[in-house]
């Protein structure tokens, strides 16, 4: 609430209410949800946050970064500071296309629209393609903003339940069976393949054929959200969907995880023709990418060691894996089972039978500890003893801590059902 | 077309043919249109362009920019580098509410929803309050991207004429009347009060208050979108319409003429907890402003003395414009009329009776100027004999040959319809 709440000239509006009539239907999308409420009980001080994936940016050359900076603004400061092209620089989307091959993702600078992150990529490629009430196929649980971006457009989201191999085809055949009979259209099929947000697993290998055949046969598009990809614990890569069937598989890429967040730069590929129609709409967003982004990101890429980057933190992030994973095996009580996940941020938990997320929240809280609850990552209710852990931003021994605060509640939590 | 356009591993797509079927209703507003052509034309060798409204960023004091930014990196880099707050941060939003202040609109920090560009702020407030059908009031002509963000999000436009003196308050409530007697809402007026793009002129301080009032009688919300409002050739700043009813105003503002477009930043005012909405649908597109842009932002309002900034690029802008009017003097044949600005970027100009915009553009590609045909400003097809010349870019020699040019093409055209 603003600080001058009531004492506007016109005094009567600062609760909404001369607005609140006029909200288009798809403006009961944007509500405050419990989970915004948990990122700002993260910022408590003594709170140990299992909760935001932020990366650890430590091991950045900030230093050589800062020059870096530096140098772009002193030569070629009318440009970076400039309006630019819609799709994104020349020089980026090429870069964005050799970054993308190490990945063994073969595409042209020609199909990469760049965007403010890869939200903004999410969002267009909904706003293409969903009707209200069209249908997206998603994991269950799926990422978060991801849910916000269908919701945000009333898109419906059915979702496919996944194991320790990712997602099933044989469940995603069912699903579509099913809501093929429920007379619904199915639009796309929304992925993240490798190290799940929020599930930790990524789909095997011997499934991806299988997944891009089946959406293939189905006549359905497969948005493949890769942000994770290179933050392989043992250093290997999976194969993209993109690779497998690049006409029918849009890519959604990132520079969040590999380099920074705070410039806001990801990007989509797609065929050239719906690139087009992409840059037109994100043109009505944003006119452009950042070029001071955009130009800095190029520097990073061609001038810095970048992928030494990448290993460092990945190392960290193995590191911080492999801590909390030693962590639940002794602080959780019995009952609860977790994944393990082999690259990326997060870990999945399920609570003891008969324990729900929603109880477990405050009392953890009040132990100073604070996580997603896991009804966040679906659209239709699940989740309700579920929670996702993020490993990625507290060092070993604030997640060793944080864990055992969360046993300890969970403890009491399944002793107070049990009783 | 992307150069491996026949040889993808399915090789049977790179035209789009797979997802054409696929296509939301509301894919069909992001099509190609002739004004992007015109953009493009802009780079050609030998080209004067009088189509694009980039600002002149000669006059920033660039060195010290780049040292800013490689100070920022330094001492505030893993902030920079990082996310941040969906709303935008608090230093940012509190040194938006002094630059407002200063063209006498007082606002809190609470109120304060960053964007990456105002693009993004008209886009949200658009998504926020119009469903498919809703109307939006605009001048005729109005600003290009606004119309493309009404025709993505499916709002229908009705154009308000306006004279030198701005929106007619009397048109304006004729037009209200019609569109209410056909049944339809309108949701708000859209407006650019101050140095119209691509009008050219602004709305007179004697009928602000009257479209103010007329609005909140009629029960119809204001975007006021004030770009250009301190590129004021006198100095002297108009009331915003905001200052006049800050409840029922959303206040769209823009660092891209008073800084940089490069670096993304805008904003919208709005009632706490409407803003609070807006944060959500923005999280929604791009999680959060990128962090670099707005601290880089802070800096350079903080630091530097970029009022002096303003002042310098107002006085360009102004010896442009007066280049201008008088190359159009010189070169105009007779019939031919234009705007006179006081500010901003553009005037704009009306052929004489008979001659067609899109009959000129040919003409004048091939004689080395470029401008932006009427048509582009207006939803309805109006603007047949009408174009926008901006001289916010090209020098005084250049807008000079510029507008040469262009007379002589005029006159050619308008010497064969007497013909």
């Amino acid at each position: 609430m603003s600080a001058d709440s009531t004492t506007g000239p016109a005094g009567n509006d600062r609760d909404g209410s001369l607005h609140g009539a006029r909200f288009a239907a798809r403006a009961s999308g944007f509500h405050p949800s419990p989970v915004r409420a948990v990122f700002e009980v993260s910022m408590l001080p003594g709170m140990i946050s299992l909760a935001g994936g932020n990366p650890d940016l430590s091991a950045l050359p900030m230093a050589e970064i800062a020059d870096a900076a530096r140098t772009l603004l002193v030569e070629e400061g009318l440009d970076a500071l400039q309006y630019g092209s819609g799709a994104g620089t020349e020089t980026l989307r090429q870069a964005i296309s050799e970054v993308m091959a190490i990945e063994g993702a073969h595409t042209s600078p020609a199909n990469v629209q760049v965007t403010a992150g890869s939200q903004m990529a999410l969002e267009l490629v909904t706003t293409m393609f969903c009707d209200p009430g069209d249908v997206v196929l998603a994991e269950g649980p799926t990422y978060v903003g991801a849910l916000s971006v269908f919701e945000g457009l009333q898109a419906e989201v059915a979702h496919v339940a996944m194991d320790d191999d990712g997602l099933d085809p044989v469940l995603l055949q069912e699903r579509i069976d099913e809501v093929k009979s429920a007379g619904k259209t199915i639009k796309f099929l929304y992925t993240i393949p490798n190290f799940n947000n929020p599930a930790g697993v990524s789909l095997a290998v011997h499934r991806r054929q299988a997944v891009v055949d089946i959406c293939r046969a189905e006549n359905i598009a497969i948005v493949e959200d890769n942000p994770y990809g290179m933050i392989s614990f043992d250093g290997s890569y999976m194969p993209t969907l993109y690779s497998l069937d690049p006409d029918n598989v849009f890519y959604l890429g990132s520079f969040s995880k590999i380099f920074s967040p705070g410039v806001r730069i990801g990007w989509v590929v797609a065929p050239e023709q719906v690139r087009g129609r992409l840059q037109i709409a994100a043109e009505a967003t944003t006119i452009c990418p950042s070029m001071l982004s955009q130009m800095l990101v190029v520097r990073y890429v061609r001038n810095f060691d970048w992928r030494d980057y990448v290993e460092k933190s990945s190392a960290t992030y193995a590191a911080r894996c492999a801590a909390t994973m030693a962590a639940l095996e002794e602080h959780m009580p019995s009952g609860t089972t977790w994944t393990v996940p082999t690259g990326g941020f997060f870990t999945w938990i399920t609570l003891p039978e008969g324990c729900s997320v929603t109880e477990l929240l405050q009392p953890s809280i009040e132990n100073g500890v604070v996580f997603v609850p896991g009804i966040a990552f679906y659209a239709d209710g699940e989740g309700t003893n579920q929670l996702r852990v993020a490993f990625s931003f507290e060092d070993e021994s604030m997640l060793e801590e944080g864990i055992k605060r969360l046993g300890a509640t969970i403890a009491t939590l399944a002793a107070g059902q049990a009783g």
